[in-house]
């Protein structure tokens, strides 16, 4: 991706450090934060409680980051955003949030972030309404932003996140290749929610469509890329890092890029994990173990991040779109810690 | 109610029928219908037979009716609504359906209107998206509207219908008698919707701030009338009608109205039904059969629907602010058909 015949602009010698792109929108993501934890303030003490534990659990807040630097290098004056660019990014980590508790019910998760999930520490029932009162707060802060393209786009959004969840569902256990189906399911889940927040700034920062174009294929290759490494640290990442159990995925029975590069073949390889899904073993310790060493031994890792970085070179590809800024910098490098993130 | 001494606009002689209010708003809630079905189409067909399966179950569209005829009650040219108010009628009933579809999640719930619930016939895990695609739904309705001040109480719903739910949980199998605290979860639970419901046209309309807190009251009085019913009708409801099971509300140690006027006393049917519930017998058959006819023998049900009619009254009194109208006397109807149903 490094090559020294690419556009300068987008050529990052050294890995970017999460922290030197924040750095960029320090202002901006302060502002962000004390809404978010204005949010932590409810008449009732138990859900001030959970509301705290959901936010002070983290999240590295790469939302909202996007949202910031996108909409920073789309601005008419260099830089400068506006009340309706904060509530923009608190919107899209209110969303990516309320989806995360959700999620946690639905994949039965008791491990989030290295800590008890809301359905493991209470039950499914108080994670159900804490998901449906962050969604709450996002559907008003969605009103407030009072644009009709951010609402279509921001309402596709939502009804992804749902469709998305509900056709990995469907396909559980299902050893079936199918490439167009895993990346709407990528898209849907993931990508969605990086492109709305890729491009809506540029709509409040009333850009051409060309910019507002670009800024949108970015987000969506970005968030695709996203979804792809995700996968792929579900079988190498560090338990501890990523906080939660290696190849929780296959033991759900959601197959993913990196069994899939083995499952499309006919080998013998192919033929075992097959038959290690299809027989539900995976759901087992031993299974799954096996099923990995499979997926390490064959080539799954490495054509999945083949796979990861061309959705990346597409997304740094689309800024070239855009005008030179240290904001399209910072966009470039962070796809590039998008490849390379551990966690 | 009926007294000869009462505002001859709010007194109707006839027990109302629901038919006769919705012929009122006949064109209208053809629209509101056509929208709804509009929901029903989703590029996952499994999703589209889910959607079919919620909306056709039915429901009585009684919170859209609120919207169009207090939106007609407070119209500048009588009667003559824009496409705003419809939009409002279809938000308020989306906001309905989610929540049941979340609720009966959160109270295991395996019958709704006679049929088998989301989760009982798929999952837990299918209903909780279902019900965030439907909250989705209602989001872009709401942002659609494009009014801050409709934003602020529809948000305020969104909130409420969590809270309530979550204060509700937080009580369960409680026997001590608290009021306020009963008032607040129905109007969190449901008035709230009711309340927003009624008085969100007037807003559109541009009415004074004398209408518009008359139509606000008198939802919100209704609301709790409709609630502190539904209550009774846990009790005396026929199980054929309701759809649900009778003292399904006791058996989840959900304490409501009539089982509360028996519980603030000291003599032995209080001791007997407070053993019942905090022994959790209640959560069995015999239990409840038992703590049901306590109540009934004990006059629970009838100082429950002195109760109601406290609220109805309220409601009806909040309407002499609104000019003569058919719509008006719609709504005083209403309030006696709330009063009067059986299901």
């Amino acid at each position: 991706m490094q090559s020294a015949s690419g556009p300068a602009s987008l050529t990052v010698m050294s890995p970017p450090t999460l922290s030197s792109l924040f750095d960029l929108v320090g202002d901006e993501m302060a502002l962000v934060e004390e809404w978010l934890k204005s949010n932590l303030i409810d008449d009732n003490l138990f859900v001030e409680d959970l509301l705290r534990q959901i936010f002070q659990a983290g999240g590295k807040r790469l939302r909202p980051l996007i949202v910031l630097l996108s909409s920073k290098a789309s601005a008419r004056e260099a830089g400068k955003l506006g009340r309706l660019h904060i509530i923009l990014a608190v919107l899209t980590e209110l969303i990516h949030t309320a989806s995360l508790v959700h999620d946690d019910v639905i994949d039965r998760a008791s491990v989030r972030r290295g800590q008890e999930t809301i359905n493991k520490r209470w039950n499914d029932r108080i994670a159900v309404l804490m998901g449906d009162l962050l969604f709450a707060q996002a559907s008003i802060c969605l009103a407030r932003i009072m644009n009709p393209s951010i609402v279509g786009i921001y309402g596709q959004v939502l009804g992804d996140l749902c469709s998305g969840e509900i056709k990995q569902m469907r396909q559980q256990f299902s050893t079936t290749v199918d490439w167009k189906i895993y990346i709407d399911k990528s898209i849907a889940k993931t990508a969605s929610l990086f492109s709305a927040g890729s491009h809506s700034g540029a709509i409040l920062n009333g850009c051409s469509n060309g910019t507002i174009q670009a800024l949108k294929d970015y987000g969506l290759n970005l968030g695709i890329c996203f979804q792809i490494i995700d996968d792929l640290l579900d079988i190498t990442g560090d338990a501890k890092e990523t906080g939660k159990a290696v190849g929780s995925d296959l033991r759900n029975g959601v197959v993913t890029a990196p069994a899939m590069f083995i499952l499309q073949r006919e080998d013998e390889p192919a033929q075992r994990l097959r038959a290690l899904i299809n027989s539900r073993q995976v759901a087992q310790n031993e299974g799954v173990e096996e099923a990995l060493e499979i997926i390490r031994r064959n080539g799954g890792i490495d054509e999945s991040l083949a796979l990861a970085r061309s959705y990346a070179e597409k997304s740094t590809g689309n800024l070239e779109a855009l005008s030179d800024s240290v904001y399209k910098e910072a966009l470039a490098s962070l796809t590039q810690y998008i490849m390379t993130r551990t966690a």
